[in-house]
């Protein structure tokens, strides 16, 4: 036996993990079930913070040839996960689903279960009780059907973060950065109609991009991140002629980063930003990031060669959070066909974010 | 000697193919020197229809360590290339520039110059007297100062084929898309800003751009294409949450396009639609194709594993057009390090579309 601790024994030392179970009438709990029975050792330190009836069916549908469902462990808060064997789910029960919603349809129920959850487990994270936050996949439509006022998990832990802080939520800015092996971007805007979209970008909004992107890039990166910009319009506006947002919006944002030390490069045409940036076999793109203007055009390179390995991450948030980029796929839930890979990305990479 | 007629025999009892100079301050006489010098199978029955001095000056660009310029046969119209030794570029000196333009600076010259060679060419295809063409690429902004009244090859040609036909602009719709090795597009809309794209998504652009992929495709593929249709906003707009052009639009379009026996899908989402129609390793994707909502939705992800292989296509001419799909590429106009390939591959292409 050494005593030489190692990383990992490092990170066993501080608190655990949440994986919040998503909307249960989507794949976030097959994905989790498939993720602590085949992966014990990325799962080690994590628990779920959910409905345990729900947690046990996502196990009973991934069961496949083995027959033999997954353990569940309902588990009480403060939860000591080393204590637990591995391959079972420990389950922190903070919410409790009345009786079991459909395999995937949308319901206020199961909307209000999962915002439940992620709340809970937000709340946790700020008061420094769990490491970080992995989030199985909301719907939006159940969201809004639960009267839920946030479309997606981003806001929801924006306004978390605003209350905990006692700040407005325009004092929170956040930007999500979805990242797989290749490619990292950050989106100026997320989840609105594309027409807001335009209208989103503008100085403050790109600029506070950049500085986000930067702060946490230099964080994870340990040096100055280089960040290409991409435009708005095709070619970047072809110097005025396809839509005037690059000369009177962006370059002007990418100016002033550069004033502040920022090392912010572009705007580029939108439709080559992304190839330029792109790590391939090893070999580093011209960009650690891109900023993108909006949802679609950062999103569609980073799952373009298949959503398996991406992760979303928040940044700006005073908490480390991170989730699949896949979304509920009712479409396969119930039938054990999801694939985990991308949580257990997502796991590694909240694990990277808070290493000490 | 056997008496069976090869297909590339039938193929060169067409008449020729014309290549157009594109802007002679970027980077097409460059490639076009490239493809002569280094491919003559592939150039065998292609002209260039261009400025003789450019073409040469291309040659040069690109002698590199062979330190022998690639000879530059001026030949007259109509051309006879099969009378040419291969490894010379035939060039129908269609315009002339008064004086050489600056290499990766824009003029007015080089617009007006470049947009010329593809209006004869345009005409000489109308007239049935070239089978297809290959245009290199122009400079938007060249073509402004010049005053020349399009964007780009597609609304020129568009034009060329109107006054040809007798018919209004409006009665020759015309569609850009772009392939490569592994993913079809079709633009709806081109060269307008994202805020002016937005507007152009209405039922009848789509049902147009629906209707031209169906039959583009369905002629070069010998049977009904599988068509994908993404949606405009962020999820399709997620039932309605983020922007209502999916339901009022979209949707009805797509609909419409069934009716007439179009296989038309969707609209799907415009994050994962185009990963789900992509070809891999020999396994075709879940469409033959996706018809895109604005410029960067489809390039975006055509683009981004490297442009050298594709090949842009104008479909709803009565002339076969295609062309690489990267730019002019200023910034190394001249260095002779601009790659062929993407030429090469529309070459090829413009071939098997009018094969007989």
């Amino acid at each position: 036996m050494t005593t030489v601790r190692s990383p990992a024994s490092v990170s066993r030392d501080l608190p655990p993990i949440a994986i919040t179970m998503g909307d249960p009438a989507g794949i976030g709990p097959e994905v989790i079930a498939k993720a602590f029975r085949d992966h014990p050792g990325i799962t080690r330190g994590c628990f779920v913070a959910g409905d345990v009836a729900s947690l046990r069916r996502g196990g009973h549908a991934v069961r496949g040839a083995t027959g033999v469902d997954i353990p569940v462990a309902e588990v009480e808060w403060p939860v000591t996960t080393r204590a637990l064997p591995p391959r079972c789910i420990p389950v922190v029960p903070v919410v409790t689903l009345a009786h079991p919603v459909p395999w995937g349809r949308v319901s206020a129920e199961a909307g209000r279960a999962a915002a439940d959850a992620v709340t809970w487990a937000a709340r946790a994270a700020l008061r420094g009780e769990v490491t970080a936050l992995v989030t199985a996949p909301l719907h939006k439509e159940a969201l809004a059907l639960a009267g839920v006022p946030f479309p997606g998990h981003t806001e929801l832990l924006q306004a978390e973060a605003a209350a905990w802080l006692g700040k407005d939520l325009t004092q929170v800015p956040v930007r999500m950065m979805l990242a797989n092996a290749e490619l990292r971007v950050v989106l100026v805007s997320i989840h609105m109609s594309l027409r807001q979209a335009i209208a989103a970008v503008d100085h403050a909004a790109v600029l506070q991009t950049l500085r986000i992107a930067h702060a946490s890039l230099a964080r994870s990166l340990g040096r100055r991140p280089r960040i290409g910009v991409a435009g708005l319009n095709p070619h970047a506006g072809e110097g005025g002629l396809f839509g005037r947002e690059e000369i009177d919006v962006i370059a002007p944002a990418v100016a002033a980063a550069c004033a502040e030390g920022i090392q912010a490069h572009g705007p580029y045409a939108p439709d080559t930003v992304f190839m330029r940036a792109r790590s391939v076999d090893g070999k580093p793109g011209e960009f650690d990031a891109v900023v993108a203007m909006y949802h679609d055009q950062g999103l569609i390179p980073v799952k373009y060669l298949g959503v398996e390995k991406g992760v979303n991450v928040t940044l700006g948030l005073p908490l480390v959070r991170t989730s699949p980029d896949h979304g509920t796929a009712f479409d396969i839930a119930g039938t054990g066909r999801a694939d985990e890979s991308s949580l257990l990305e997502a796991i590694r990479v909240a694990r990277e974010l808070t290493s000490p």
